[in-house]
């Protein structure tokens, strides 16, 4: 494996974490070796210090295990060299790569504005072999268009097949146990429809800010950084229809379906079907914060949304009349994504006091800040009362406690292991991005024609009101201000 | 309260035990006297220490509360006197009972045959008044013609509204649950019928064998003890229409559409669709136990079965194709009482090995030793197999331990505090009795006329092999032996 941008945040914080797990539970191959490169010139101890000392912030538990890593250690090379130049890699390829039949798996920890040069480069050098499997992750342009830019960089010189675009997203337990839940049991799929759904919400909150980032952020802001990929992938994920099998492409195919009977929001009702945000100073977690436009490299006036809620619908048969209630945002009060299915209410009540107690089930899949997966029951309250008076229970069907003892594994160490093992089921076709951006790209011109700014929102609150009163207008709350 | 066979087992071991917690709990009137009345001459003193010494065997957890047990005493007394004759009953009447405005509840805690000459003597002393409710328990006849007789014995004296007749299985707090589970969620009424659920298995199990009651128990056998009350009074609650609400008549009319629809089993089908069994010695719980007509009392040559295993089939929209195997049986391996709904299979696998591991949905309700509730569902193996895996898990639903601190209700607790606030929903009305008569007394005719004899089992296995087969034939098994 070889690790483009081997010095900087993602390769540290996640992927020689990832890898390092995996090798400890023994899924890396034993000859397998992981080179990172970067152009910064590092002494190979130095390097191995820092990987060990990320391990050490990162890798939780029992923290780490000596054996593991001196066999780890061993694997780990780092290289000065730029990737946009033919010698660097040469030499690279030489000393790390030069066996043709080996497989070959080259992540792009870059920005993809050197995607170009850095393919270039490999297949000038050798290394786009046809064993080769390229992986890059968010973001992946900033519209339709800069996606298919970056996206013709990549397979002019790789097949689709051999590209994995990575949302970690996918590759969390609980994401994949929603799979299970809806296709292996006979109890949820004749319900997952119209008929017994009500609506559904997805969120995914944060308490930070934006970090030191504020000029990317600000080019981007959270529809582009945040619904366009991890939001709308959960969206797919939870409205797809049964896929025949669960080879990538069957999977793919139906995402890319729910993507494309996505009921375009433009100019016409993106004042009723979205909100925008921008949070201004407030608390977080009883600590005062500044507001967005103050951040450290902030610029007044910025009409950039930090948060953002969308009213989505699909057009199809299963869905019809179902909204899908998004919402993502900076500085909100916990930090956590979920997926929530709210099923409608019964038909009728025979029970307690016309109902009035009687709220209705409800499947909540909680990716983070644990993955959990809780169902939302009413029983009988124990005793005599002959109302039968009913409460509100939940399950936890990710049995969690059942399986403390086995760590699951982290959505880094599952799309890694799914990348070596030529597994694409989990990563993002080209046609699903570009599906996204198309429906994206039309909101944000829906903004721009119809002049919606930014509302304000004070930090450590759930975002503007208008948040709240996009789904009060239909008579439901965000669950979890109910 | 009056309780007719007051120094009877059912009054020590059940009756008083249950006031006594209804008393503890405060669910008993300030005002309210417990008479107990038998035959037998026996000291007040003398009485109340029998009642203690089984509240102390029957009461459980922390034991009798003095001051609890101060204040029933009060209530208590015990009269000897033979209920069918005025003199005696009137003297009580006057000592206990004179104020004609007072609710009065009598217990028939004796044998029906004497249900008569009681209810006579109860109407000329002046006890058999409009607000006087009158509680019996099985057996109510042995079959149409006599329950017919024995309820006309009551239904002279007294109006239907004014009978309670208990089966103490619907008072269990599982059996309520799996109501409130059926009507007050939305996610399993749309899968209760044919197009989901495979079949029902209802069994009720005992380790013991008669006990004593040799030949009490030769007249009458499995069918007729446990199959004509306890085992359809839980199909029907499984498998009735939700009811408009809660009143005893809508819930009881739903219940008597459900026996009325049962497919008559005759002469021409009794082979196929039942099993008949009794034990011979064996080994229960690793004790040697001796045959049936071995037992204390028995004699050779009886043809009673001890074990019944029928396939029963309701002929309406709901439930056409699913059969409801129903079993009973006395010296089996284990004592437990549970309701299984067995759900379809998912109809395509996409998980691990074509689907080799997938066990469908599975909802059992457990009335016995415990009451509990469990669903089983499929979800993946946590980790990184791609295949994904998936492994069968099981929910409880009835949250015992949210609810360890309150003591869950007792049947006999329930179903006289339903009696003392004249609430008849549990109890069986005239007309469902005589329609399980009605199905049972064709069975035991098929019997006679297709001389299907006792097939015999050993003590402590699960019925005569024909039992397994009755599944078997239909590639399906009994839950516990999975």
């Amino acid at each position: 494996m070889l690790i483009i941008g081997g010095e900087g945040d993602l390769a540290f914080r996640k992927l020689y974490p990832a890898l390092y797990h995996l090798d400890n539970d023994g899924n890396l191959p034993e000859s397998m070796k992981i080179v990172g490169v970067a152009r910064s010139k590092v002494e190979q101890d130095v390097f191995l210090q820092r990987v060990l000392d990320n391990l050490g912030l990162y890798v939780g538990g029992d923290g780490v295990d000596t054996t593991t890593w001196e066999r780890f250690a061993d694997r780990l090379h780092y290289s000065s060299a730029d990737a946009t130049s033919n010698q660097g890699m040469e030499e690279l390829r030489n000393a790390f790569f030069a066996a043709d039949d080996r497989d070959l798996i080259v992540y792009l920890a870059t920005p993809p504005s050197i995607f170009a040069p850095i393919c270039q480069t490999l297949h000038s050098v050798g290394l786009a072999r046809s064993n080769t499997r390229i992986v890059v992750e968010k973001p992946l342009g900033d519209n339709r268009e800069s996606f298919l830019e970056i996206n013709h960089n990549l397979t002019s010189i790789f097949a689709e097949q051999q590209v994995y675009r990575i949302d970690h997203y996918l590759g969390k337990e609980a994401v994949q146990n929603l799979l299970a839940l809806r296709f292996a049991n006979t109890l949820f799929e004749p319900l997952w429809n119209y008929k017994f759904i009500d609506h559904v919400q997805i969120t995914v909150a944060e308490t930070v800010g934006v970090e030191g980032r504020w000029e990317f952020y600000d080019e981007a802001g959270a529809l582009r950084d945040m619904v366009q990929n991890h939001l709308l992938q959960l969206l797919c994920l939870t409205a797809m229809e049964p896929p025949a099998n669960l080879a990538a492409d069957e999977v793919r195919d139906e995402k890319l379906k729910v993507l494309r009977s996505l009921k375009p929001i433009d100019s016409t009702n993106v004042k009723t079907h979205s909100v925008r945000g921008q949070y201004t100073a407030g608390a977080v977690d009883g600590n005062p914060v500044t507001g967005y436009c103050e951040e450290d490299g902030g610029k007044p006036g910025s009409d950039t949304e930090t948060f953002v809620a969308i009213k989505a619908e699909i057009e199809n048969w299963r869905w019809a009349g179902v909204p899908f209630y998004l919402r993502t945002g900076k500085r909100l009060p916990q930090r956590f994504s979920e997926i929530v299915i709210q099923f409608k209410q019964v038909p009728h009540f025979i029970f307690g006091e016309g109902g009035a107690n009687n709220s209705p089930n409800c499947l909540v899949i909680r990716l983070q800040p644990d993955d959990s997966i809780n169902l939302k029951l009413m029983n009988k309250v124990p005793g005599l009362d002959s109302s039968m008076p009913l409460q509100s229970v939940a399950l936890d069907l990710s049995f969690s406690e059942a399986f403390a003892d086995q760590r699951g594994a982290n959505a880094y160490e599952r799309l890694l292991f799914d990348v070596m093992n030529a597994n694409p089921t989990l990563f993002m076709r080209a046609d699903e991005v570009e599906a996204a951006w198309t429906w994206v790209d039309q909101i944000r011109e829906g903004w721009r024609l119809a002049g919606k700014r930014v509302a304000s929102y004070t930090a450590g609150s759930w975002g503007p009101s208008e948040a709240i009163a996009l789904m009060a207008k239909d008579d439901r709350n965000w669950y979890d201000m109910l």
